[in-house]
């Protein structure tokens, strides 16, 4: 990883809270790399659309994928601008007074353009990285891997990460001086998200027992 | 709440996948009733973008708000066209092929403009239904009322659903029939956000406890 700064420009300047503002690139990949869903935002008929998918970062790309005949992938693959976003909530900042509520958070807003990858191999060692951004240890068990017809039936798209940036909120409600004296809770509501126990498929082969990256999963949280 | 189906327009026709679809205002609203964060996208100097932000369903209307100075609301305010979406993460779908991999969601997706609401007595009850989403409880609590200056000061946006869809997918990996009988664990990792104990904030007043509504949304889960 490049352990640079990247710049600000008109699209990721802050207009306000500009101290809640990151454009380190190691503070932009933690968040990238901390959760597995994104939305991605790009114009469709003369019109804003925004969509949610999986995603992972590879290198110093964030990775979209999904059916080459679906609407996403289709817009997306024609080099247009498109914004993406990713948001982890923290918690909920019960302030004494009701405007200064707020939540904590950490997330990324990119801009660029997606190039879809071609080649085959390309494709499948990225689709194969997404799996084990999502589920850590999947793919070097032995998932039944991708074939020829389905990497081609795949869109497999790639945004450089250039021009991002990263907004941070953390820790307790800050009230006015004031207001400290009011007879109001005040504090933070932890927000987290959690993984259950596995449900197996009944239909599973029955020597087939839970792999340990599963058990991880569920219990290193 | 009108209980009836939204029409399927060009923008909310699925191009494949059509049995996740849904056009129920039932469904719609139970989905954005059961999160709190959306993400906005709009144009914005001739490029998509995309920001998260909290928000609250308020009779048919999409509610969202922030300061009056800040960039998304400026520009939402002039009526410009936008999209939101809600997901919500229910589960990773682990199936046999890797091709098969899924997630199971709740999402919904909106288009249309939002309208500023002036009238700050409207703007207040928004609001405290906004805070009442998020935490409910909170507001019929004593926590300190907004004022004139502060209503001024924050834009409060509606954004009425009448061009919505809802996708879903739930239930257990689908894989082909000739698939079913590989040594591969298959199954549902099932997810979702938890509240944590919440942390006061060691300046609240010494009299003042845990109010119920906080226990609750924290033992509820």
């Amino acid at each position: 990883m490049t352990d640079d700064v990247l710049p600000i420009t008109p699209k990721t300047a802050f207009s306000r809270k500009r101290d809640r503002a990151g454009y380190d690139r190691r503070d932009i990949y933690s968040i990238l790399d901390a959760s597995v869903l994104c939305h991605v935002a790009f114009m469709f008929d003369g019109a804003p659309f925004v969509l949610p998918t999986a995603y992972c970062r590879y290198g110093d790309n964030l990775i979209v994928h999904g059916a080459v005949n679906g609407r996403l992938f289709q817009s997306l693959a024609d080099g247009r601008e498109a914004s993406v976003c990713v948001t982890l909530l923290d918690g909920l900042v019960l302030s004494r007074r009701a405007f200064h509520h707020s939540m904590n958070y950490r997330s990324v807003v990119l801009f660029g353009q997606f190039e879809a990858i071609e080649d085959p191999d390309m494709k499948n060692e990225v689709l194969n990285a997404l799996v084990d951004h999502i589920i850590p240890g999947r793919c070097s068990d032995d998932i039944i891997p991708n074939t020829r017809n389905e990497l081609a039936a795949t869109a497999v798209l790639a945004m450089p990460i250039v021009e991002a940036s990263a907004k941070v909120r953390s820790g307790p409600p800050r009230d006015k001086e004031e207001d400290m004296d009011q007879p109001v809770w005040a504090g933070v509501v932890p927000m987290r998200t959690v993984y259950g126990m596995p449900e197996v498929d009944p239909e599973t082969r029955s020597d087939v027992r839970l792999p340990d990256y599963l058990r991880h999963l569920t219990t290193g949280q």
